[in-house]
């Protein structure tokens, strides 16, 4: 039986992602799709002669690389911080930027003046920005809500904002985020309730994954603990916000509790980083919160090769430290900051990702994965993170769809 | 007699560049087209009752700005540099690199060998990219020819950008960016070529400024000098790659020539900053090679502000150190490398862009500028430098035209 395919994408240069090659580079390549799956991937010379596709394009050497994955991301917001911004630039202080009610204080006000539609509206322009850039799944975390209504308010709006876009979401329960004003001074009060919200939003289908800010000016280490252990008992994973300006072996507790990702992790350790090894849990790596704030330790990158952790890279796309509205640029960091390779940055944007977010079925072309594909307008895989800015995204392709 | 404008955009947020608010913005403004000129710039208030216009658009409160001005980019070459940049992520080093053909000995051997339509083809995309980020003029240097024919072929190219993408370009001759293989050892007589071109490529319409390199790695003080007293003889302004990797006077040498622009200056010194204070030669800043090569010598900002010296902002838009395919990224990095406010990096592509050019018809939003315009999906200049990636640029406005 001759096989028949949907989509057949001929003369590729093909960053599979997968076997020996760096980038698992295929140099005249080809990939069909069917049902929204990939059905075959290979050399031109390979092709079953017989094979045929309703559609067939030829790509002309094109690079043709699996969709990439954000896989840490706070994009549901309202309003922004770019007075705060501004006013930094000018010479203002953290109490100047406080007074004048910046920080994240700002951005929990404005989630919850704005109405489940108006959150929508406001978050649709970034994840489309996304999306042009070649992102085909995304993580969106809550934490700017802190109270159940909001916080679900929020989930609600990003798992909305998957179906409007037509992109891959992963929510994430990020309600440890900061401590609310109704829980001043109150923390172990505030996880109480942090942990009581958990199951109602978790039996509505809002909740993939449970994250915490583990951090001095965040929550302790045990407070993060008791946030995990109910994560556990309701069989949802976990990541963390992790040693990113101290170490509080938020890392290693991570790890301890089969985490999918510690990320930040600036300041992690030896230990941290065995623990993440032993356990298989990601780093996620986020550059554009070093570059912004222009920070100067670097996470520990040579340990984390060295122990064969999986290095993952991510936007963090929120509106303080971070408003990134594009994952390749997050990867050009990655190389220029902390010295990563342009493989382990694609590799950090697609099965390394995947892998962080628990999805098997996407972030490499192979047979039978999700026919998640960006094609771009360049050669060579390095290009991605070579170029800063422009439009380099020819076709994105989402479960064998046209996206773009 | 009532005025009968072209285009009338009203309720826009108003960065004029002009007056004495920041930003020079008026918050409810209008602005009226006609003839390719801006007609009539004010408050919604201010706008004359009997006023009509062909077309007129509501612009809801988006920010209007000057179409931004990118003065300093070698965008017209052949090929990338992508593989050094990967070798060098890879731990390659610079005699690799060499050994590999690496350099901009390889952009000149892939200029040499492209035809004119190849460059054309090659470089279209790059300056597309500029435009679809709010881009209206950008400057073009030769200096991967390096002779004659090849010198001329890069300028044609670049002048054929500018009528195929609708967009003002300004061409600069940089023959004295390197020297050719021919010249190996001949430096001073590769300076007679440069000069002995230089009349012919003029004659032709080609030159709009002349440039030098003027470092240890590129030409003396004395060779820039030989090539500005003939530009100087034919009435062609000059500009200066100046004090980039070591202080050799090349700031005050420009502005010995009443200079346009002294571009780099990281290590420009007091005399060299008084010297362009008294000549009214333009800093052109240029944060993208700073960033990609990891530079930590400053440009000296507080001594620029301090003298009053008007600041640029450029992509260097070029394939070894800096392949920025957006203006707005250049602002970003001015912003967090060097601490330009967002105002002074919008004045940097605006208003300063275009005294660097020596053009005075356009960079801020004055009744009889050329009517360059873009409305930006955003509603605070100061989100223009905030923003990492993303698509901003809801309209661009070329002399009055739609051009996206
Ligand atoms: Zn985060
Ligand atoms: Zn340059």
């Amino acid at each position: 039986m001759t096989p028949r395919w949907d989509l057949l994408l001929t003369h590729a240069t093909l960053a599979t992602l997968d076997g020996e090659q760096p980038f698992g580079l295929i140099k005249d390549g080809a990939l069909a799709c069917a049902n929204g799956r990939i059905a075959w991937v290979g050399r031109m010379s390979d092709l079953p002669s017989a094979a045929s596709a309703v559609r067939t394009e030829n790509l002309a050497g094109k690079l043709l690389t699996p969709g990439l994955i954000d896989c840490h991301t706070h994009l549901v917001f309202a309003g922004n911080r770019v007075r705060e911004f501004d006013m930094r630039l000018n010479g203002a202080s953290y109490e100047d930027i406080a007074r004048a009610g910046g920080g994240i204080a700002s951005s929990v006000a404005a989630v919850r003046a704005a109405s489940e539609e108006e959150l929508l509206q406001q978050s649709l322009p970034r994840a489309r920005a996304l999306l042009r850039d070649g992102v085909t799944t995304l993580e969106i975390k809550s934490g700017y809500g802190l109270d159940l209504a909001n916080e679900g308010k929020m989930l609600r709006v990003a798992r909305r904002l998957g179906e409007t876009v037509g992109v891959g979401v992963r929510t994430t329960y990020l309600a440890a985020h900061a401590l609310p004003p109704e829980f001043t001074d109150h923390a172990d009060g505030y996880i109480d309730a942090v942990i009581a919200w958990l199951p109602q939003l978790h039996a509505a289908g809002l909740v993939d994954a449970v994250d915490a800010f583990c951090e001095g000016i965040g929550f302790s280490p045990a407070q993060t603990r008791r946030v995990f252990e109910v994560a556990r008992a309701l069989g949802i994973p976990v990541k963390l916000h992790a040693d990113q300006l101290s170490d509080l072996g938020g890392a290693a507790l991570v790890a301890e509790f089969n985490g999918l990702s510690a990320d930040h992790i600036e300041y992690t350790r030896d230990d941290g980083v065995r623990a993440m090894a032993a356990h298989g849990t990601v780093a996620v790596l986020l550059p554009g919160a070093f570059h912004l704030l222009r920070e100067t330790k670097l996470p520990p990158i040579a340990q984390l090769r060295e122990h064969g952790v999986a290095m993952a890279v991510a936007t963090d796309c929120n509106p303080g430290t971070s408003p990134l509205l594009s994952l390749r640029q997050a990867m050009q960091l990655a190389c220029t900051h902390f010295r990563m390779t342009p493989e382990e940055a694609l590799q950090g944007t697609t099965v390394h990702a995947a892998k962080a977010l628990g999805l098997a079925d996407r972030g490499a072309l192979c047979t039978g994965m999700r026919a998640d594909l960006v094609a771009w307008n360049v050669a060579h895989p390095a290009e991605l993170c070579y170029w800063l800015g422009g439009d380099l995204a020819a076709q994105v392709i989402v479960a064998g769809q046209p996206s773009l």
